[in-house]
């Protein structure tokens, strides 16, 4: 019988068995790192690492991009491969609602990158930090036969509890009877990226609007730390698309969720661009690094009056399963073209 | 004229170049974070950065290792690649003179890599972390053509200053008149790395250890935390070589420093194996993850009387250059073979 390979068992699944064959272990270093002032809240399967020390709740994060896998350099700037690479993890600090303190920065680098390619990529890393806080304070420069960038960043919770917990935004918080809603729009992400992989050509206005979408995502950083202090405590990024994002936080909540396609935001571009495709895009693209989040409705209801970014609520969580059922108009049931970004299914 | 490469450049003027684009936006940044809390003590150009907040002095390091560059499948266990992946991040925690808290582990993975391969890499991971301290709380897996590990490791001073910052060790922090000394043996990892490329057949009982000190370099964590409670100031590990990584702590200390080739510590089994060359390893061969430090006499006193771990004294800091001399026995110089371990000039 051969051995089971990486490409047999996909990302996520390859996550939960390797989290599995640690698991007595890490309780005990847990335990360990704990008693030394460092209590550790959450570990793998959120957004972020979250433990309490004497400064607060810190969160800790990691993200990579490949070439040839999640970028390719004639696609995007290298002022954008900057930019987009601290982005992702920045979303990722959004998403616990906590700010950015400081980063690491690995690149693994071919011999025959241009060395002006990296400076300017450095000063797409400066202008995404000087728009949305922390700073890059090291790394790591190794030689690779692929290029890649590796980002680990840390954050804090911009408040404290009362008993010194600073609350965050958690997967595993939704509770039947929130409300379901998302920042922004979603789905431009995914329209800029098939517009570049298959050369299709689009108004200039519409172009520029999908390829930023693709290239300089905006994370979410205000919102994420307005949505904890108002008191939603149920969050994620949406990275690998909408629906399948949901179906994370339903799994780890323990409950189900129902979406309305028709409330799901979808901009003019997208639908100009895409007429018969925008709503799988919506639905199913990923890497719009929107946030996405439960509440109970009185708590939405507050949120939606203090966030500035518009806000859409599309749905509720429900008990009694763990399924994301996505309804059209009519209450027709609506197929989703998604199975999330698993790159190495996906070859 | 043709753009400058990656390759042309090399690894540590291209570092320098980076982080000297980016200085003015970074201290900007700095002081920003440093206004929430995070007070930022080093950047880049340690074995980690460092910063103070409510929780004392934290440290922050990363280290990649990539298949074919770093390591290859064939010459080592994927246990011990757990091991050595997260060993050479713990080093650098114990050069700071600080304790592990938590890491972060990203995989980029070809598709054909035996999922049983990754559980027993997590297994080396874990009795790294065992014996060593910290833990792992996430990370990010990825799809790459090329297999790499990169780390990211937090770390904690072990005591603090009566003022609240915790001492560190640093890199600049040598002055005319330190002793330098080494723990344990330098030269191993080299010879067992030749052995390896080369098929070189040893005395079964030599090639263990030669194998075991490149595969299994273990972190010197309580030599480390046990130098800066004794006042020592100025440390790094060994990771490129002895005589450069020596040129790493004068460049930054503004100092020269002699070392003489006799003292330096090398053990049975590298000058059985290699007769002839063994001081060469020693003195330029790197990944022995030993700390060099200097000190004043008295204090390199009280510390090799403190720790159990052998420590040589092999030379001097000086002033008026910032060159490492060797000297032999009779007083003359000795040429070093090294250039360090730059994988981009190497190919």
């Amino acid at each position: 019988m051969r051995a089971m390979l990486v490409r047999d068992i996909g990302e996520f699944p390859l996550i939960e068995r390797l989290a599995a064959s640690i698991e007595g272990d890490s309780d005990r270093l847990f335990e360990r790192v704990g008693q030394s002032g460092y209590r550790l809240r959450l570990s793998i399967g959120d957004d972020a690492a979250a433990w309490e020390s004497p400064s607060g709740t810190s969160v800790f994060t990691t993200d990579t991009m490949v070439e040839g896998i999640h970028f390719n350099l004639d696609n995007i700037s290298w002022h954008d491969l900057g930019w987009k690479t601290l982005a992702t993890n920045l979303s990722d600090i959004a998403a616990m609602g906590c700010e950015p303190t400081y980063s690491l920065v690995t690149l693994g680098l071919r011999g025959d990158l241009p060395v002006d390619g990296l400076v300017e990529m450095y000063g797409g890393l400066m202008e995404v930090s000087e728009r949305c806080g922390g700073a890059v304070v090291g790394g790591d420069i190794v030689h690779s036969p692929v290029f890649f960038v590796t980002v680990a960043l840390l954050g804090k919770a911009s408040e404290a509890d009362p008993n010194g917990a600073g609350p965050i935004l958690r997967r595993d918080a939704a509770a039947p009877g929130d409300q379901v809603a998302v920042t922004g729009h979603v789905g431009c992400s995914a329209g800029g990226l098939r517009m570049m992989l298959e050369g299709l050509n689009f108004d200039d206005a519409v172009a520029a609007h999908l390829k930023s979408a693709h290239n300089r995502p905006l994370p979410r950083m205000q919102e994420g730390t307005r949505l904890v202090t108002s008191g939603v405590r149920c969050a994620m990024d949406v990275s690998d698309g909408l629906v399948d994002d949901l179906g994370k936080i339903c799994e780890a909540s323990g409950a189900g969720a129902v979406i309305h396609a028709d409330q799901v935001p979808a901009d003019d571009f997208l639908r100009m661009a895409y007429p018969e495709e925008w709503l799988d895009m919506a639905l199913g693209g990923g890497e719009d690094y929107e946030l996405l989040f439960t509440a109970p409705p009185d708590v939405m209801n507050r949120v939606t009056r203090l966030l500035e970014t518009p806000v859409a609520i599309i749905g509720e969580i429900v008990s009694g399963s763990s399924d994301v059922l996505v309804l059209d108009g009519r209450g027709e049931r609506v197929a989703v073209r998604s199975g999330g970004w698993d790159h190495f299914r996906a070859t």
